[in-house]
């Protein structure tokens, strides 16, 4: 498969800073539109681990609406062939200092536009 | 894509089963041979953020060959078309007690096999 076609990671470029928008914002339904519906998703979360839509829906519903500001650095988004892409991120809060977090995401393509069908989350002690 | 086609699903058990083998026996060529030869391969782990192949092989060799064996449980395999998947999976080690593991991996088909894309591995306290 042909990475990184540009009129493919133009597309998923957009739906990642679309993604970025609504977490930093906590707009639920953003969020909810662009994970893929299907019970075969799975999110695994900073503290909990989230096997198929309606948990990771539940989760988001129940997720507190403060601190979700970060700053990401070292964002490498790579598309395989025009299905697929994987987006990989760390991030940084200002309220956890010395800590950074790392976001991986697999967008796959689909009939109403990219949707994410696993990601996984996670913070560790910023490496020296 | 057609999610789970029963082929493409046993072709990536079988080399989710190989990679794990090779894993809990350090078995650094075959994890080098299963992970995409790329300067876009990203392999979060416990600890460390490596991005490109370069990184990843640095790290293999000088890992610890010791307290690698773990148990899997809720392991997901999904596959979506015939050219990618994505591997989920928790795991426990018997020396970290209360702890549990999420790993993820997202496996594309290459003229040369399956390998993994992108991969992030973390540790949490087992929720309650």
């Amino acid at each position: 498969m042909a990475s990184n076609r540009p009129e493919v990671l133009a597309e998923v470029r957009a739906v990642f800073a679309r993604y970025e928008e609504a977490l930093v914002g906590n707009d639920v339904a953003v969020l909810d539109e662009l994970f893929l519906d299907s019970a075969e998703t799975i999110r695994y979360g900073i503290s909990e681990n989230l096997y198929g839509i309606a948990a990771i829906r539940a989760f988001r519903n129940a997720r507190p609406a403060q601190g979700l500001a970060r700053t990401l650095e070292d964002t490498v988004i790579t598309s395989y062939g025009d299905q697929m892409a994987i987006a990989s991120t760390l991030f940084r809060r200002d309220e956890a200092p010395g800590k950074i977090g790392r976001q991986m995401q697999t967008w796959i393509r689909t009939a109403t536009g990219w949707k994410v069908a696993a990601a996984h989350v996670s913070i560790i002690d910023a490496p020296a």
